[in-house]
């Protein structure tokens, strides 16, 4: 029973790690097929979301599969409740990507945007590829010191995305209403991905760490007052 | 032991509903703050979000103390595990709603788009408001008929949106740049409202129904798939 429950948990981790990995690689495929008008990169992060949605669903169901029968306490118990809340973002990380790369295979062969705020949407992906890649390693290492990492590059993210509505903002510069709209949406989904990763990092934190729960979390809710 | 488990689900469960109806409520009057350019109830959504998020963190507490302490099988366990989940969706459903309401704020005291596309904005907020209520509904009461409901909300939301999308690109409309940026992010946060709600809904059918697990999740991930 012991073993088998250390090779589960194991197995749990790695599914895990494949899909940080992979909501990583979806980015930084998104990334390129944005800067370099790449169809085939678009297409294939496209094609590849479906693996990470089958790793979502493979978590859960081992997750909830070892709540079932192994009654995990402690670190594991912390890493299998992690696992379904991670499993979760990662997914939706992917599905960020994909949005990405949906926008760079519609201009497809024509680049994405144009003008000085192209350079700003291309940094934007560039940084969410960072901490993507970070991402994927904090959850394989669980070295802390990643998090940190991962809260500057989003940091720089939503400096980059306020500036890209500078740019939308002023009506001298000139753009089409296609253009606009990718602008937009592109910021929105590449500052999202960030935010994502470090809702992932401060997971992790918790995960390596534990969480220092002094009171009773069944004492201390008042629903009168969210109730108005 | 039975009975304070029996009380402590039932804690986990009242606090559920009571994050599901403020995530309803946050959409109802992002939707009033955006037809009536009412201040007040833009701020109201704001400030009521931290309530939300105090609500999230409670649940998860509660989730992990009841799985570290009491050991739920079967529909308790799934209870718990889902409460996980869905705390973080509704979480993020109050979100959306906040950035709606920082919208209406930021264009107070006039409205909020102008033309014949701001009834579409209408419309998506008005079913935003709708999904958000029986999903809030379907969680106090676990009547899944409402679960297709929402999905009928859902699909009149995306529908309403891509409309949204034809007026902005038809350059014979005129708009201010300001205006475009929130059509096009107005639409996208009404939207991803819809989607959340429909999350909620299919793990409630989980909740309700089980899963039909047949095979052993750790048999069946193949990882190498995933690399390329």
């Amino acid at each position: 029973m012991r073993e088998q429950f250390k090779a589960q948990m194991g197995q749990l981790n790695e599914t895990l790690i494949a899909e940080a990995k992979a909501a990583a690689k979806a980015m930084s495929r998104a990334a390129t097929a944005l800067a370099d008008a790449n169809l085939s990169k678009a297409e294939k992060v496209i094609d590849a979301d479906k693996h990470i949605d089958l790793l979502e669903r493979a978590i859960d169901e081992m997750g909830v599969s070892l709540l079932a029968r192994q009654t995990p306490v402690a670190t594991d118990l912390r890493v299998v409740v992690s696992g379904l809340r991670l499993s979760a973002t990662l997914e939706r990380m992917g599905d960020l990507a994909r949005h990405v790369a949906y926008v760079a295979r519609g201009r497809y062969p024509e680049p994405v945007v144009s003008g000085e705020v192209r350079d700003l949407l291309l940094q934007m992906a560039e940084h969410a590829k960072i901490a993507g890649e970070k991402m994927a390693k904090l959850i394989e290492t669980e070295d802390l010191a990643l998090a940190h990492e991962i809260e500057a590059e989003d940091d720089l993210l939503d400096e980059l995305h306020l500036r890209t509505f500078d740019y939308v903002l002023d009506e001298n510069n000139s753009y089409t209403r296609q253009e606009i709209i990718d602008i937009v949406l592109l910021g929105r989904y590449l500052e999202r991905y960030g935010d994502h990763a470090v809702a992932v990092a401060r997971r992790m934190q918790y995960v390596v760490q534990g969480l220092h729960q002094t009171t009773d979390p069944f004492a201390k809710v008042d629903l009168t007052e969210v109730a108005n």
